[in-house]
């Protein structure tokens, strides 16, 4: 199996990206990954390259260019080089930190959609209070859906669930205002029976404030109001941590005081934090394209090329071709 | 001036009500009350009422009972009384802690749209780091809107934080999945030049995740969105707070640090509480109809009647018929 990965993307690239790589190779023997960027840069962190290999390129697609322009004008990006490995079948995945909408556009263009689904969607795990986390998709890959588009959205989520994390008959549920049937814009009671009517464990609308309780194991909606969530809960998360901070150093007793619970705190925002769920998966092309965190350490790094090799492994993307296949035929 | 209170609805009614009432009479001598509801249940509390009348009725809306039904069958509840006060002149405005969706339907029912308003709103004060808040709207008045609809909600919003919260030139901001122009859902995309040309101060796009750190004044948004990202923070906010207590309560000792922080703590939940920024108004009808939060205390109640007066007092409603008015001119 080999990953191809856009060593250049990311905030901490490519140190981070370098470190993990290593340490996959590591954890699993039969992994081969590809580094795609600059050859110079990469070596002064690169240790042992056994099973790694670098295709070297110096051009990079930065995060304030805009997507498909970049895509189409930086074809020997270190992102597309990443992207296109896996189209010219050197790769069986691949993963990059840098511009989102980019690496979707290159994702689309290079990779190519699963025959059935209409649009991939942009699928990051979000955390629980007990650990598990679910999967939110659509947050932005496309910015109106029509219902039956989140039915494609909750076969992928639910096969991903199923098969890569292991959830048995995963839980999924529609992202709406309030919980009871009928609830919602005309969106998502157009989607509500399409949802009931499915294979999948459909258990019906989920609000906004009990995502984070872990009320279910996928969650649909459309890109528009992913994106709100998904940035809502960082905002939140990111002010309440600022305020947090700025009160326990505000003092010496605050400070004392502050060091006692230290590791309390710690705790409370690594179980907050996405680091350890791996990237977001651009779901519903023909191939694992991964997105993780800008910010991401060699710790994400890590957790998102574990992510890729088991929806690799465990031919995440035939399945879900398949299951699309099985509605469509229903229809 | 009188203002109606619905003196049954919500979780601490009527205790915080009545209380609350005797305050805003203290405060603001001009001013008369109506209580709605069970006069023995409020006699039990009320001390002093002067100023303060009890309109007696045991019908009571509950908050899992059907809005429209609700209303329609329900003509003697509490709720439906206070905004019936409303109608027939005998009250300026009311407050209601109970069922939002019955008070909207009460509220469009018995006091009407502004001329020229297609859709009300529901729109509440958020807070902000810099303590100052923000109104956000729509939250849920209609889950689906048109352009031109969100360029109502922002001259509704304008006008109320003008007069009301008496902010110069409030910035008034879309929001939308990036701060870019052409950023969005065919909705926002849509609204966004609406917006640029109308007399307002047109800030542009924000993102949910800059929203508590007061980016804007007023931002405008459908009610299914605004529903999901109030009910994000929400989520967010309480399931942290529910985190940091139960670490801060792990043991002895972070007990005791945790001591020393009370008070800080509990400045960073009241930066992030509701309670001081008053209810939520259902902006566009006739009348100010405020929705306090179900879980109001007395000086949420007490914030919600202070802001109920300072709308009757600047006639915020008049001034927004004549600015919407305005808009229809140039059209």
């Amino acid at each position: 199996m080999n990953i191809s990965i856009d060593a250049m993307g990311g905030e901490r690239a490519p140190q981070a990206h370098v470190e993990a790589a290593e340490q996959a190779i590591q954890a699993f023997p039969e992994l081969h990954i590809t580094l795609v960027g600059n050859e110079e840069e990469i070596n002064k962190y690169l240790k042992n390259d056994k099973q790694i290999n670098i295709l070297h390129t110096t051009e990079k697609i930065e995060d304030t260019d805009q997507p498909t322009t970049a895509v189409r004008r930086k074809k020997d990006s270190s992102m597309v080089l990443s992207v296109r490995e896996v189209k010219e079948g050197r790769a069986d995945a691949c993963i990059s930190a840098g511009n989102t909408g980019a690496l979707m556009t290159a994702g689309l263009l290079y990779v190519g959609r699963i025959k059935g689904i209409d649009r991939p969607a942009l699928a990051p795990m979000l955390p629980t209070l007990d650990g598990k986390g679910f999967l939110l998709l659509d947050v932005g890959a496309n910015m109106d859906a029509k219902p039956e588009h989140l039915l494609q959205y909750a076969i992928i989520g639910n096969t991903y669930m199923e098969m890569v994390k292991k959830v048995r008959k995963p839980r999924v549920a529609l992202l709406n205002v309030g919980t009871e049937n009928g609830k919602g814009s005309e969106l998502t009671k157009a989607a509500f029976p399409l949802l009931q009517s499915s294979d999948i464990h459909f258990i019906g609308n989920v609000e906004a404030r009990d995502l984070l309780s872990g009320v279910a194991d996928v969650v649909v909606c459309d890109g528009f109001s992913g994106n709100l969530v998904l940035k809502s809960i960082e905002g939140t998360a990111g002010t309440l941590f600022s305020l947090l901070k700025k009160e326990l150093t505000s003092s010496f007793v605050n400070k004392l005081a502050a060091s006692v619970l230290k590791s309390g705190f710690k705790g409370i925002k690594d179980q907050m934090s996405y680091s350890q769920y791996g990237g977001a998966g651009l779901f519903g092309l023909k191939a694992p394209v991964i997105k993780a965190h800008g910010s991401s350490d060699a710790t994400a790094i890590f957790h998102a090329i574990r992510q890729t090799r088991d929806m690799v492994e465990q031919q995440v993307v035939t399945i879900i071709k398949n299951e699309v296949a099985k509605t469509e035929d229903k229809e």
